[in-house]
């Protein structure tokens, strides 16, 4: 069965159109909890489209920078059927810390916080992006059009969100998960184990544009991202400050450019 | 200021339209981190749109189950400027552990765990549903209307989810907020701050029913959930097995039941 497949399952609902009821069959999106256990011990439950698990746990594992260089994964081994994973790394692997709650430690220790600090703060350690990336008008239409056509699971339930990893205008990798953040951390995952760098690629998203996406962004190294969706202020302020560009509302012929339009081109 | 108005700020942006780039001002939706401190002690930090911080703090306490009665809140002071929410609870509050977690917990002593026992574990002492509500179809439809006429932070921006509580045909509160589930915890919140109880009411929701979403109306005792966008099969099975009435892709005069239709009249 093909990986699109089993994300998708036949349900009997009533639907209702011109005034009646008739009960049919449809599809849904399938959704689970996946486990992820690190070097034998228990680490975190994911609740995802419960497919592509190897992908998903190390994308999970290298965003939240437990897992940091190739070399430092030894193992993976994956239960689809009972949506367990189990990896072991070489040595001690980095604590796990999210961004926020890396942020809240340092800044709160009298318990007080400034809400205002936390786009200069939750950035810090992240280093400005240095490419010479350009992208057309045209390529950005282009790619926004084959996430669309890209995006089977979404077709067919409406649940899923999508990631694409572009090139020029080619999609490299694309991923589909019920959950926005899995999908960007299967895309991950997928550049990890091979080996691929990011200084001259770029995200395609369906979600909006929330700081906690462009963080992982910018923890790539990636030096842009587009959605035909919204990003937020403080997505658009750290993107500012990292020197990442920001492309938003891509519909129609038109788009909007939040931050750092010297890498878009006519 | 409006707490609509709040949610919202002015940026400046390059939009992209007939073919060239115009320099102009438009609206982005703000987006904070807030830090709840519960009894003293730093709780949790939740991104969100920063306002109406008193219901998002009490209506999360309540939907992670350490808030469980009115007279249980002793106090709560909000510095809204640099978001910041001190929640005092009368006697020792209940431990905070999500769903999920309890879940995990209490299947995986051996470091095992099946993904197809997490519906009915998960669902574990969360009482069947026992309400006689009734809604008819041209109800939903109207109150799907009334929900895109509300979201006026997301016509303005694109970024925001949308939860309404309603009662026969009419919306009894509104949220909106950067994050779907702030949205609904924030409706939760304002229910419990005002003694509100929920088995004749209902929730319409701009967002995917997942099954964190399915949970946190069955917490509170809600016998439907309506949305113009999709469920996943696991939030459906949860809401079979606890007699939530289950109402997605309401649009265009259509919808689809996928449980309990018993509860729609026609």
């Amino acid at each position: 069965m093909s990986e699109e497949k089993k994300k998708i399952v036949r349900t009997p609902i009533s639907s209702y159109r011109d005034g009646r009821f008739t009960e049919i069959e449809d599809f849904v999106v399938r959704e689970a909890p996946v486990t992820v256990h690190l070097n034998g011990k228990e680490f975190v439950t994911l609740v995802c489209s419960p497919v592509e698990l190897k992908e998903l746990a190390v994308g999970f594992l290298y965003s939240e920078g437990v897992l940091r260089q190739r070399e430092s994964l030894k193992s993976i081994v994956i239960n689809e059927e009972e949506g367990l994973i189990w990896v072991e790394t070489a040595g001690e692997p980095a604590p796990r810390e999210t961004l926020l709650k890396r942020f809240v430690t340092s800044t709160s220790t009298s318990g007080r916080f400034r809400a205002s600090f936390y786009s200069a703060k939750n950035t810090e350690g992240i280093p400005r992006i240095d490419s010479g990336l350009q992208v057309a008008t045209r390529e950005i239409f282009h790619l926004a059009d084959q996430l669309e056509k890209l995006s089977g699971v979404f077709k067919i339930t409406g649940g899923t969100h999508s990631a694409a990893l572009c090139r020029h205008d080619s999609v490299v990798y694309f991923y589909e998960d019920i959950g926005r953040h899995n999908a960007v951390d299967k895309m991950f995952g997928r550049c990890f184990l091979d080996g691929v760098t990011f200084d001259d690629k770029f995200l395609v998203f369906s979600g909006r544009i929330s700081s906690e996406i462009l963080i992982k962004v910018a923890k790539m190294g990636m030096p842009m991202i587009v959605s035909r969706s919204a990003p937020t202020e403080l997505a658009i302020s750290m993107a500012e400050h990292l020197n990442i560009t920001v492309v938003g509302f891509v519909r129609d012929g038109r788009l909007s450019v939040y931050a750092h339009r010297e890498r878009i081109v006519d």
